[in-house]
C-alpha cells in the first residue's frame, strides 16, 4: 500500500523528489500568473534524455495535475487543519460580500456570501467583461507552460480572455463556491480539456467519514477532477466539512439528500423550507456545485412507469414520490427562481440532474429523457438570467449508436451549456466492469463534445466502492478523458502520447512510468515480472511480454541499423 | 480461486447444475442439427421468474457458449486424454483425404491431409455450393436457440446457407483445420456476431506448458471465441500439441516464431525450406488459423524506418531484418501461392498479418501501415483463388478519430474479408490499463464492422500476463464485442439485456449474476458487501451502493404504484 496522506520527516525534505507519490522523476512546479499573484501547480515528468517532436526538443514535460498539495511528498497534512485556503487572499470579491449570521467553519473562518441582491459568480464578472483570477488560473492550467509546443502544432493556447469569453456565453463553467477557499479552481467546458468527476460518500451502510475523506484524496491524487459527496447516512455535514477542508478540487453534492435525512426519509415530507436551508447550509460550507432534480415534472411521470428500470436516479424517484404524493408540480421545478437566488449568492453552479436518465439502454433517447433534456434547456435560461453557472447530467445506460444523438440534442436544448454524464454505460450486462463499460461510451459521448465525464466504478450495481475501486474508476475514466482529447486534437494530449512513444522506443522505463496515467502500478508491475530475469528494469531492453529474443521493437531498430 | 479443470464426483454428477462454474441456474444445454446429426452446445439460464419482452415471454435464456466441455461440471477432464474428437464422426471430406507418413498425435489419431491437388476448405465446398455440417453448426449457434425472438424483432435468423454464402463470398470464415476434431466450430464475419481472441503462450522467460493449456482452457471458459498460441521458448510443439488436444475453441498461430526457433534465433537464417516445413507441421498437429506476414515488401521498409516506433508486430520486425540481411523480397510474399497450397490441403484459414500496425498513436493510418494493408487485398485474391479462407490482421495504435478510415479502408483494399484487430488502442499512456484502452477502440471497430477483436490484458507493454490478466482481457473485450453487437442491433444481444434489467428492476439478484458476462465476481462482490448488512443478498431490495432507504428502483417502483 502507498501511503496516502503521509507527513514529510526532515530527511524526506533534504531530498523531496525522490519520495514522490509518482516518482523519482516527477516533481510539484508551479506557473505565475501575469495578470494576478497566483501560483498553479502542476506534476514535472524530468526525462531521462531529450526527445524531439515535430522540430522541438522536450527534456521535461509538465501535466495537468489535480493532485493539489497531496501530489507534493514535502506537504505535511493534518485533516484537522485542512487545506491552506489560499483563495480568501485572492480576495476578489471582497467589496460585495457579508458575513451571514451564520457558524465558523472546522477551521474558524467565517463564510461569505454576496450583499443583498448581488451575484458573486465568475458568470456575472465574465459578462461584465472581468477576467477574475480563477480565469487567468485555468487558462495557465489548462495550457500546461506548453505554449511554445501548441502553437508549434497549429492549436491556439488558452488566454484568460477566452476563458471569459467562453464562461460569459455558459459554454463553460468554474465552480468555485467562494466559501471553498482551499480550492484549486478548474474549468469544466467542451474547447478545454476533458474532466472527470469522482463519486464518494458513505451510505447508511457502508463506511466511515474517514474513510470517505482518505477516497476524495485518493481520487484527486490519481486523477479526478472533482468530486461528489453522495453521502447518504448519519453525519452529512461533518462528512462534508472534513472532505471540504481537504479538498484542492470542486466538491459537488445533491442536497437533496440531506434534506430528506432531515425529514426523517420520507419523501413525501420534503418542503421547500427545509431544502432551501439545506442549500443555505451546503453553500455556506463551500460545496462548489449542487446536482438539482427540478426536470422531473409531474406529467412526464407516466412516460417513467412505462420503463423496464423506471427512474434510476435516487433524487428522481425521490421528487416523483413527492409529486405524486402531493399531487404538486416538484417544488425544485416551481422554486427554481429562488434556488438560484441562493446559488449566485455563493457562486455555487447548479447541474442540472438527469432523474429520467436510462436505466437500462432499452429506455435510452425515449420520451422521458429527452422531454426532461428539453425543460432542463429552459431552465438554465432562467439561470442564467440570474449570473448562475450551469451544466447539464446525461446518462446512464445507452447503446453505442444512440450515443450522437444525446450529444447533439443537448448541444441544442441546452444552448451550449457543458454537458456532464455518467458513462455512458453502453450494455447492461456488464456488472463487476462497468468502470470499462463506462469508459467505452464516454470516451465516444467526450469525443463527441461532452465536457465532464461522471465515473463508475467496477462495483457499479452491486455494492458500495472501496478505495481500490475508487482508483480503478478514477483511471478508467482518465483513460477516457485523454482519449477524447486526443480525439480533439489536443496539444497538449498529444504531446504526452508522443514522448511516450518516443520512451518506450527507447526503453527508458522510468521515463515511461511517469508519463503513464498510474506510475505506481506500472512501476510496480514491470519490477514484478522483470525480478524473475535477473536484468534489472531500468537497462532491460525487453519486457517479459516478448522476451530479449522477440522484443520487435529492438529487432525493428537492428533492421533500421542495417544497410538498406 | 475457483477449480478450473475439476473432475465431477459420483455425488456432483447427481446434482450438476449446483455445481455449475457459472452458478446453480446455468446448465448446458444442446440444439441437434436437422441436416446433420450434430449437436451444437449452449449455455441455458433459468430464471427466477418470467420476463415478458415485447409480447413474449422468458422463463430462459439460451447463451452463446465458448467454454466447451469445460462449462459442464460433469465433464471429467484428463489433459493427457485430451477432449473428445467429435468432429471426426462427422468426417465430411473422408472420400479426399489420405493420412500423411506423419507421426500420431499425443491421443494417437493420425493425421489428415487432402490429396494430391484437392481442397478441404469450407471455402471450397461453400463454392460448390454444399453445406458443411461446419455450417449448419455455427448457424445454429450463432441463433443462440432464439429463432422465434429474432423474427419478432424483426431479424432474420441465420440459415446453414446464408452461412455458406458469407463464406464463399470471402466475408466469413469457418477456422476449422481438419486434424483438430476436438473443436466446436464458429464463424468469423461481420454479420454474425463480433468475436474475440485471447493470445497466450510462454515466452523464453515467462511459464510452463501447464501455465499455457489452464491458460488456454480458463480464456474459453470466460469467454475468448479463439485461442492463438505465440509461445516462442522451448517445448513449442509440445505446447501446442497439448493446447490442440484440450481446446473446443479454434487455435491461431504465428509459424514463423517456430521456424526462428528452429535456426537459432536468427532472423538472417530463416529460409523457406524450414518456414515450409513448420507450416505442415503445425497444419497436421491441427492449427486452424496461421498468421503469416506477407504483406510486409522490402520497398515499404522505408516508410517504417521514419516512424517513432518502427515495427512492433515480432513477425514483422523478424522479416525485415531477413529482407534487408539479404536485399531480398520476403519470400512470405514471394512464395505465398505455395504456402496457400499447403494450407487448402488441411484447410488452415490465412490471418494476414498486420507487420506494419502502428506501434503508437503518431504512427496511425500511414504510408506504412496503408500501403502493407493494400498488399494484404492483393494477396486475399490469391489466397481466395486457392479456396484457401483469409482474414486480415489490423491494428494496433489508433486514436479514435482515425478508426473509422481504418475499416473503410480494410473494407475496400481487402474485398470485405474478415477484419481481425488488435485493439485498436487509443492511447499511448494507459500501460497497466490498456485492455480498458483496447476495450475502446474495439467497441468503435467492431460497431464500424471488424469480425473479431484480439484481446489486451492490463500487462500489454510491461510483461507477460498470468491467469487473472487473462479474465481481465477476456471480459473486457467481451464487453467491447457485446457492446458493438447491441449497437449492431443484434436481437440476441439485445435480450439479453433485456433481461438483465428486467431482473435488476425485480431484484432478482441470482437472474442478475447468471445473465452477466462474469457471473463469479458478480456473485462474489454482492456477496461480501451484502454480508455486512445482515440481509441475505438473495433477497435483498437493495444494494450497499445506495442502502435499503436510497435505492432509486425501490423507490421507483413505490412512486409508480402510487394513484397518479
Amino acid at each position: 500500500m502507498i501511503p496516502m496522506t503521509r507527513s514529510a520527516t526532515a530527511a524526506d525534505k533534504a531530498s523531496c523528489p525522490d519520495h514522490h507519490f509518482f516518482g523519482p522523476s516527477s516533481s510539484k512546479i508551479s506557473v505565475k500568473g501575469s495578470i494576478y499573484p497566483i501560483e498553479v501547480g502542476m506534476r514535472s515528468v524530468k526525462l531521462s534524455q531529450p526527445y524531439d517532436c515535430q522540430g522541438m526538443s522536450f527534456d521535461s514535460m509538465p501535466l495537468y495535475d489535480t493532485s493539489g498539495p497531496f501530489g507534493d511528498p514535502c506537504f505535511e497534512h493534518d485533516p484537522k487543519k485542512g487545506l491552506a485556503p489560499f483563495r480568501d487572499t485572492w480576495n476578489f470579491c471582497r467589496d460585495t460580500v457579508v458575513s451571514p449570521a451564520a457558524e465558523p467553519s472546522m477551521t474558524g473562518r467565517k463564510p461569505l456570501r454576496a450583499k443583498e441582491g448581488a451575484a458573486v459568480t465568475q458568470m456575472h464578472y465574465a459578462r461584465k467583461g472581468i477576467v477574475t483570477p480563477e480565469m487567468e488560473y485555468v487558462a495557465i492550467r489548462e495550457n500546461q507552460a506548453l505554449e511554445a509546443w501548441i502553437e508549434r502544432s497549429g492549436g491556439k493556447p488558452v488566454t484568460p480572455e477566452m476563458v471569459r469569453d467562453e464562461i460569459a456565453r455558459g459554454r463553460a463553467i468554474i465552480p468555485a463556491n467562494i466559501n471553498h477557499p482551499e480550492l484549486e479552481p478548474m474549468v469544466i467546458g467542451r474547447n478545454f480539456r476533458v474532466k472527470i468527476n469522482a463519486n464518494i460518500g458513505n451510505s447508511a451502510l457502508g463506511s466511515s467519514i474517514e474513510e470517505e475523506i482518505e477516497k476524495a484524496i485518493w481520487a484527486c491524487r490519481w486523477g479526478s477532477d472533482t468530486v461528489m459527496d453522495l453521502s447518504t447516512g448519519r453525519n452529512i455535514h461533518q462528512t462534508r466539512e472534513w472532505i471540504l477542508r481537504n479538498s484542492p478540487v470542486p466538491i459537488g453534492t445533491v442536497p437533496l439528500y440531506q434534506a430528506l435525512e432531515k425529514v426523517g426519509g420520507i419523501a413525501e415530507e420534503l418542503n421547500w423550507e427545509v431544502y432551501r436551508d439545506t442549500l443555505v447550509e451546503q453553500a455556506e460550507q463551500g460545496v462548489d456545485y449542487f446536482t438539482i432534480h427540478s426536470g422531473i415534472l409531474a406529467a412526464t411521470l407516466p412516460h417513467a412507469e412505462k420503463r423496464r428500470t423506471g427512474i434510476v436516479s435516487r433524487g428522481g424517484s425521490i421528487m416523483a414520490k413527492w409529486c405524486k404524493a402531493h399531487r404538486q408540480e416538484n417544488f425544485l421545478f416551481t422554486r427554481f427562481d429562488e434556488i438560484c437566488d441562493i446559488l449566485r449568492a455563493y457562486d455555487v453552479a447548479v447541474s442540472l440532474g438527469d432523474a429520467l436518465r436510462p436505466g437500462s439502454i432499452g429506455d435510452a433517447n425515449d420520451e422521458a429523457q429527452f422531454g426532461e433534456l428539453r425543460t432542463l434547456g429552459d431552465l438554465t435560461l432562467k439561470a442564467w438570467a440570474r449570473d448562475v453557472q450551469v451544466m447539464i447530467e446525461g446518462p446512464g445506460h445507452v447503446p453505442l449508436n444512440l450515443i450522437r444523438e444525446n450529444m447533439d440534442k443537448q448541444l441544442e436544448y441546452c444552448h451550449e451549456a457543458p454537458f456532464y454524464t455518467l458513462g455512458p454505460l453502453v450494455t447492461d450486462i456488464a456488472a463487476g466492469y462497468d468502470h470499462i463499460n463506462s469508459a467505452i461510451g464516454g470516451t465516444l459521448i467526450a469525443t463527441f463534445g461532452c465536457s465532464m465525464l461522471c465515473y463508475v466504478t467496477p462495483k457499479e450495481h452491486l455494492g458500495l466502492p472501496d478505495r481500490e475501486d475508487v482508483r480503478e474508476g478514477v483511471i478508467a475514466h482518465r483513460v477516457a478523458a485523454h482519449a477524447a482529447d486526443i480525439a480533439k486534437g489536443s496539444p497538449t494530449a498529444w504531446l504526452r502520447d508522443e514522448l511516450m512513444s518516443r520512451a518506450r522506443y527507447a526503453f527508458a522505463w522510468e521515463d515511461q512510468f511517469a508519463l503513464s496515467l498510474d506510475p505506481v502500478k506500472t512501476r510496480e508491475v514491470h519490477a514484478q515480472n522483470m525480478a524473475a530475469t535477473g536484468d534489472t528494469a531500468a537497462n532491460a531492453r525487453y519486457c517479459t511480454m516478448c522476451g530479449p529474443d522477440f522484443c520487435s521493437m529492438n529487432r525493428s531498430q537492428e533492421a533500421a541499423d542495417m544497410p538498406g
